[in-house]
């Protein structure tokens, strides 16, 4: 819902639903902020198994919020990849990130190996994206 | 001060004084960007005892330089929450969070566990803040 | 090049080459995001051997890329600074923002230890800069 000052709080269908205090995205102005995304089912709500899948759903969870904004994996200006295991995860990003956007070009990007994230997950990303406002 | 880009770098009364080479928030066109903040109290320049007096004051810190600019917590487009254990701290955080925003709408979220911060503390909060100017 | 929503990838002259699927940047439309940037020389795409050369080379990394939009440091709304060993490290970072900003002010940052960066470097800083276009 819009605030007063003209933030909206995104719960697109099809995106994960949130289990704390936090949203999935906000717009404000010509942007769209996606929350760390992981590896997580919208529809169990739960984990994928094994890591390709699961770094490969918590793209697709980002994609879903920012695309019900009209931004496409073309209009990320802004990734951080956070990691449990940078020697292990980073080839598997890489490969899967030249899937999502297909060669390029692809967003700046910050990688780094985390001592843990929610649920002892291995991957999360965290998207920003530009998306202007069609009327202004 | 405002920079010839028009950046304005904040310094309001009541935020904690900077301790090194940064500012506690800027403002550039309609966004706020307030820098990592932890639970340090503004009038002794020291960290608080206990870990949810910390965590409340550095959500405190946060707020009072959002407010100086005319945003609220209901303004804020993005969090990054920074812990040193996450299984201790992360539901403290959503209590202290539920305690601030009152019900919602929250902040798009990321939360990490990281291997320090400054002073060895436990708490750091970063965030964005949408702000549209009154006269553009 | 310019995508359909108007972000231009950027790959300016004398900027390190990407070695996998990042942009080194990205403007959208008044703000200039920048990737981690680390100590690595453009000319030999190497590391820069010593702690203060490197911080320092990750620095000018991320000006280069900043004033091929038309950024300055001064422009510079967000700073986020990981480093692998906070004790060590924080204080010549500190030391060597002074030499970059010359006095300040300097941009909001927030300053992290995490586990590990790639390549087992030990500090990446990443940068959002404000450089409002000329002709709106």
């Amino acid at each position: 819902m819009p605030a007063k000052s003209g933030v909206n709080f995104l719960s697109p269908q099809g995106a994960i639903a949130p289990t704390g205090t936090w949203s999935v995205g906000a717009r404000a102005g010509d942007f769209v902020f996606v929350a760390g995304m992981r590896g997580i089912d919208p529809a169990s709500n739960k984990m994928l198994e094994g890591e390709e899948a699961r770094i490969r759903q918590a793209f697709t969870n980002m994609k879903t919020i920012a695309e019900s904004e009209g931004a496409g994996l073309s209009d990320c200006v802004r990734l951080v990849v956070y990691v449990t295991d940078m020697a292990a995860l980073r080839p598997l990003v890489n490969k899967i990130q030249e899937e999502f956007w297909t060669g390029g070009p692809y967003p700046p990007r910050t990688i780094l190996q985390v001592s843990a994230l929610n649920q002892n997950d291995i991957f999360e990303v965290e998207g920003t994206f530009y998306a202007p406002q069609r009327s202004r």
